[in-house]
This record gives C-alpha cells, sequence and structure tokens, in this order.
C-alpha cells in the first residue's frame, strides 16, 4: 500500500495547511483558546475523515482546493469529540496521540470551550464561498454535517457509549451505537465528494453504503487495538474497555471472531464500489488498510 | 410596557411549540440525551433573542413562521451555552431558572453531551428550507451564527470571562469581552430579521448598532443582579462574581455608575432604531425592559 501511504502523506499536508489558515493564531485575549483549539486539533492525526473526503471529491472532478476545506471541517469536528470525549467525566483519557490530552495539557474549562468552538468552526468553514460557490450546495454539506455529528449520529453515540459500561447491550445494539457514533461521520466523508459533485443518486448510495461497512470495520480494529494492541504503537493508553467493562464488539466476539468480522465488513465496503473505475483505488485501499493498521 | 409582556408571552409560546417539535421526546436508547437537551432548553427562560429576531423579522414583513425557526435555533444555541456554563470546571452553578442545573439533574457527562447536541441542532434547523426557502439566506444565517457563537464571540467571551477571575481587567476589556460574551448573539438575534428579509444595508447596520448597545446594557443589569440582586427572584445563585473575585462593570464603576452606565446604553439603542417607525416599537420596549428588569 505503498501508493496509500504517499497519497495519506499529501493530504495530512494539504489539510494541515489549511487547518493552520483556518484558525491562526492571534495575540488577542482569547488567545488561550485558540492555543487550545489548535494544540487540540493541528500535527497530529491520521487524517483519514479528510482523505476519504478528498478522494471522494476526486471521483467526481471537483476542484482539490473545496475537497480540502470539506476535510478541514470534518478535522475539526472530529477534533471537538476527542477533546470532549477525553474529559474526566467522560473517558477520563489523559493522553491523546501520544501527548496529553487537552483538560491535561490546558485545564478542563478550557478544554470544554476549546471542543465547543471547534464544532462551531467546522460549520464556520463549510459556509464560507470558498467551499463551494454554490449556496445551496454549502447548505448541504452544512445539513448532513449536523446530522452526522448530532443526537442521532456522533453525540447520540457517545450518550450510549457511556450507557454501554453499566447497561448489557447484544450485537445489534452495539453496531447500531457503533454506527452513530463513528459511521455517520465516516458517511458525511465518503458521501460529501458526491454532494461536492452533485453526482447522482446511485453514486450517493455506493458512498453511503462504503462508509457504513467502513465505519464499523474500522470501530472493531479499534476495539481491537484496545483489547490487544501495542500502546506505545497505538499512542494512548490500552485495555480501556475492559477495565471499565464496557461491552464491545471485542467482548462480545471475542478477538478472532471479532477480527474475520472486521475483514468481511472491509470486503464488503470494497463491493460497495464496484461502479466507479480505478479512480476508487486508494478508497477501496483505505478499506484494506484500516483492519490492518496497528494504530 | 403590558404590550412588550403580553407579545413576549405570546413569543414563549410560539418558540416553545416549534422547539418541542424539533426536538422529540422518543424511545430510542439515546433518549437520556434527549431528555436531557429538552431539559436545558424547553419550559423555562425569558426567550429575550428569540423575541428580538422575531420582532426584526416584523420590521421586514417575513413569514412568522420562518423567524420563530431563527428564534428556535438561536434558543436552542444559547441553552447550549447555558449547560456548559454551569458545568463545575466552569462557572460551577447548581441551579439555573430555579431547576437543578443540568449536569446536576443528569450528570456532567451527560450535560457536556447535551451543550454539544444543543448547539449541533441549533444549525440543523437554520440548514432546514423550512426555515427559509432561499439557500443563500441559510448559509448566510448559519455563518453568522456560527460567528457570533465561536472564537470570536460567545465561546471567546466565555474564555476571557474565565480569565477575569485572575487577571486584572480595565474597563475597556470587560467591555470586549462581553461584546465576545452576549453582543455578538444578540447582534445575531438583530440583524437575523434583515438577512430573512434581505434588507438593505442600513436597516443592517441599525440593528446591528441596536443589538451593541442592548447586549451591554443587558449584561450591566445581568452583572447588576448578581451584586444586588434578590436570589429568589433571578432564579439562580447571586454573588458569584464577587465570590470569585472577578471584575465586572459593577465591580469597576460600582453599583450607580453601572446602573447609568446601563441607562445610557439602552437610550443609544433606541436612538439607533430611528430610521424605523412605530414598527419597532416593541424593540425599543425591550431596550428599556432589559435595565428594568428584576430577574
Amino acid at each position: 500500500m505503498a501508493d496509500l501511504t504517499t497519497a495519506i502523506a499529501d493530504c495530512v499536508q494539504d489539510v494541515e495547511r489549511i487547518m493552520d489558515l483556518l484558525l491562526p493564531n492571534e495575540d488577542d485575549a482569547e488567545a488561550r483558546l485558540r492555543e487550545a483549539m489548535r494544540y487540540s486539533s493541528l500535527g497530529g492525526g491520521k487524517r483519514l475523515r479528510a482523505f476519504i473526503a478528498c478522494q471522494s471529491a476526486r471521483l467526481f472532478g471537483v476542484d482539490p482546493r473545496c475537497a480540502v476545506r470539506v476535510g478541514a471541517a470534518i478535522e475539526f469536528m472530529h477534533a471537538y469529540s476527542l477533546v470532549h470525549d477525553d474529559l474526566p467525566a467522560m473517558d477520563d483519557s489523559d493522553t491523546r496521540r501520544g501527548r496529553p490530552s487537552c483538560h491535561v495539557q490546558f485545564d478542563e474549562a478550557t478544554a470544554i470551550l476549546a471542543g465547543d468552538a471547534l464544532q462551531t468552526l467546522a460549520f464556520s468553514v463549510l459556509a464560507e464561498p470558498e467551499t463551494h460557490s454554490d449556496a445551496m450546495v454549502r447548505v448541504e454539506l452544512m445539513s448532513e454535517l449536523a446530522k452526522a455529528a448530532g443526537v442521532q449520529g456522533m453525540a447520540g453515540g457517545q450518550m450510549i457509549d457511556l450507557l454501554a459500561e453499566t447497561t448489557e447491550f447484544d450485537i445489534g445494539a452495539i453496531t447500531r451505537l457503533q454506527r452513530m457514533k463513528t459511521g455517520e461521520i465516516f458517511g458525511f466523508c465518503a458521501v460529501s465528494g458526491a454532494i461536492l459533485g452533485r453526482s447522482g443518486e446511485r453514486a450517493y448510495m455506493a458512498l453511503h453504503n462504503y462508509a457504513q461497512e467502513l465505519g464499523l470495520a474500522f470501530q472493531i480494529a479499534d476495539d481491537l487495538l484496545d483489547a490487544v494492541g501495542d500502546e506505545e504503537a497505538v499512542g494512548k493508553p490500552v485495555g480501556q474497555d475492559v477495565t471499565a467493562g464496557k461491552a464491545t464488539f471485542v467482548s462480545i466476539l471475542g478477538p478472532d471472531r471479532a477480527r474475520s468480522q472486521a475483514k468481511l465488513l472491509s470486503e464488503q465496503a470494497i463491493r460497495a464500489l464496484d461502479l466507479f473505475d480505478e479512480s476508487a483505488d486508494l478508497l477501496r485501499d483505505v478499506a484494506r488498510y484500516v483492519v490492518e493498521r496497528d494504530r
């Protein structure tokens, strides 16, 4: 997957550059907030979500400068969710990507506000005409991102995830929770190119289905890393789900069945892209990568 | 101000009705999150922000069904900020509007997520075509709300406010902080009708200026209530700024000068509306009301 590694590295550079421009350092009274937002969103992360958005846009010949802004908005949204998830009242994680998490580096109040303002920034970026000349397209992006992030998406999924520590969940309930918690944002990434490129319904649905399978495969791989991964490679503490007594794909299926389930989902994700030619090969590689990664 | 009281009561009804529809109770796994969101946003509050938005829209003959949706979005955004401001790591307030605050009624994690999802919901509501048929108008609403709520607005203002407990602030710094923390959202409320009605620049700026003065007058009145108000009437603990050693308009100016400053700002707000006829009378009454209220 040498091509994928290079392409992701290029995308990381492009996305970081635009995120840096969209969130400048300034010497004002609220500088501490900007600093915490920059700390939590820049200089780290695989940028897998932005990469999927950029690759989706490529399928429809969308201007890469538009796609990378959508990627930046998604990464700001993702960063907000990580900052809040790490808070003591939530998952209580002291480290993130091998560094102190935001509330440890700054303080809890700053971390809460930094997360809040990162979410706002995600919508700001999408609203600007540089993201797409057609207001209709920008509204659709914002509307879909809001759906993916809100009570029926990421935030609702995180709520259920917190309840999973004290509730008995079966595999159906876990699947629904994970579709909400990570799947919906992956779904937005995958269809964002179709929105930008005003594709037809068929291409839109193919990308949507791709993301559904991909998101679950990603999450199972994440659970596996937490259960059997190496702390140094992962860059954050492992074994947290077991300690918390949390129901996950791995706790229910066991590592072996979880691993083959992830592989199956990855194959289904690839099959969902059958109507695209080799221009979708990197998206196919992503589906292979997420279940093979060690961090 | 009998007219104002009646008009506000009508607006409260309309806004509550639409907020209830936009945030339905459902029997799903994330029900707890919806419940916390409803608890924090429905059944309470003066709805002053929504009222200003609806009155602004009236000046331009905007369909009230559109205006009330903008009002609902603003109230969801406002509710999110209150939920997060009340958190132990922030202002640590146990009560709000005479009831337990969200993290007391539920728990901290739920309150963090409820605030997050209320912000998302505010953008969702604005994105929907029912808010305005023209996508350009919807994008402008979302873009302006994001500016008002983000690092250069409400969130940035709250950051500086937290620093005010340990930093020496002069009256200029306090004014800037309060313009950001509450003024920008008031500004959005006031101009939202002009955006919906696609008014000219002059009317837009008049409403913008009105809100700037109004927002500061409102905040000074708020500081006065905290310093010399009655806890039962206010519906939340008073004396918190003094306890926290926080610089406010009242701590710097003293109550008497603060009171006359608020009155002056209220008069300036009214003068900013000179180009409108009596259709703006309720907005003028609002400017009188905010400095005379006891809660």
